[in-house]
């Protein structure tokens, strides 16, 4: 058997998010049953990050095993003949049979852009949440470094989730402009279920002044998702990169 | 009377063009249905340039009259929430009842945007022409330099146009680079029937040396659209700004 990384590219809007859900269309539904059909086995896909529906992702890493033989070099190409429009394969290559694409991870980095307009933007509002007010970073800045390390999450975990742990470790949460543009960064080795969401649903908040900075720090010591506002827009939300050792 | 003047920015994937056609579900049909719903009142609406099925807009003007009493600063808001999403007013002003969205233009700007990216993409392919190939700027840049100026550009008119006279004035072609993504910028008083895409297609046969630019120049003198290739995808077409003399 190959193990077989490969890098992906996906438009949320159209996928009720990465993981298989019955007959939902999800990332994992579309490319396990496309590539089966098209290598005539039946193939099962892990993917590093699960993301949300509505989710974008340019750097959601996933794996599969196929005894099939492949050339590897024409193998992107050959998988994005069996795949619609809206998720591409963007690099694929032959790794050794541990790698395990969310196990293996070492780090998840997500991006939140939100674009300010008066109206609402076709051009944009695909890939941004749109908001009519000026943001105010240095605000969100502040409220955002009293986030960082290791912390019990669980004031951002979205309702649902089973998860043995809720402590996670915050590398990363940045905010920064260009021109009308506003993008968060955010940088964990996992996160929760709906915790970046969550995080920029509470630093806009932060913004707003509806919410000072020292509020967000006592939600989090309080671990009450109760004292937070609703998660912002899946939209507005990318993977943009998975890390790992080697 | 009032006569409103709209800005307008639509993302075109989903329509067949500008203009009103029967039943089919174009940019023209879905702003006349919905304001005139909205108004109480038949309403024509006209806008200054005819998009193609599949171009996008930023900068699309239109104009409309209405008996209707009418808060203009409250405008935009009020017709976007009877909008869908992938069309959507971003200003909204009274001008003079002579202004004609069309006949009052003095100029028309258009970008096309092509993505060097060695598999498709589905983030950047919505709105952009994604190709696997280095683009050569500096060739088409000294092509696009031989159709500047006054020209009879019936070389470049697609099939089925009506129009009394096919010379036209082209003030600006231009094709930049930024990283990975090159922009042509076009800019005329008027375009032809698919003008813009079959200049874009003709620059890319001149950057991967199908066509040396004094063949272009050729076509244009012999004014035969046979010696040409095929116009550049729609997708990666967006009117970005029309102009008026007030």
């Amino acid at each position: 058997m190959r193990n077989v990384k490969l890098l992906l590219e996906y438009d949320g809007t159209e996928f009720h998010g990465f993981q298989r859900q019955g007959r939902l269309r999800t990332v994992q539904g579309v490319l396990e049953e496309r590539f089966s059909a098209l290598l005539r086995e039946p193939i099962a896909v892990i993917g590093a990050g699960r993301t949300d529906a509505g989710v974008h992702a340019r750097g959601q890493v996933a794996n599969f095993h196929t005894s099939r033989p492949i050339a590897i070099e024409k193998l992107a190409a050959v998988l994005n003949g069996a795949l619609p429009l809206d998720v591409k394969v963007q690099g694929a290559e032959e790794v050794e049979a541990g790698f395990h694409a969310r196990r293996s991870a070492r780090g998840r980095t997500y991006e939140y852009t939100i674009v300010e307009r008066a109206q609402p933007s076709p051009l944009t509002g695909r890939f941004a949440l749109v908001l009519p007010e000026r943001v105010q970073v240095a605000r969100m800045a502040r409220a955002a470094r009293g986030l960082l390390g290791r912390h019990d999450f669980r004031a951002f975990q979205g309702g649902g989730a089973e998860t043995k742990s809720t402590e996670r470790t915050l590398r990363r949460l940045e905010a920064r402009r260009e021109a009308d543009r506003v993008t968060v960064t955010a940088e964990a080795e996992a996160f929760l279920y709906q915790m970046v969401r969550r995080l920029v649903g509470a630093l806009l908040a932060v913004s707003r002044g509806e919410l000072a900075p020292e509020e967000v720090q006592a939600a989090l010591r309080a671990g009450n998702r109760g004292l937070l506002p609703a998660p912002a827009p899946a939209c507005g939300l990318c993977l943009v990169q998975v890390s790992y050792e080697f």
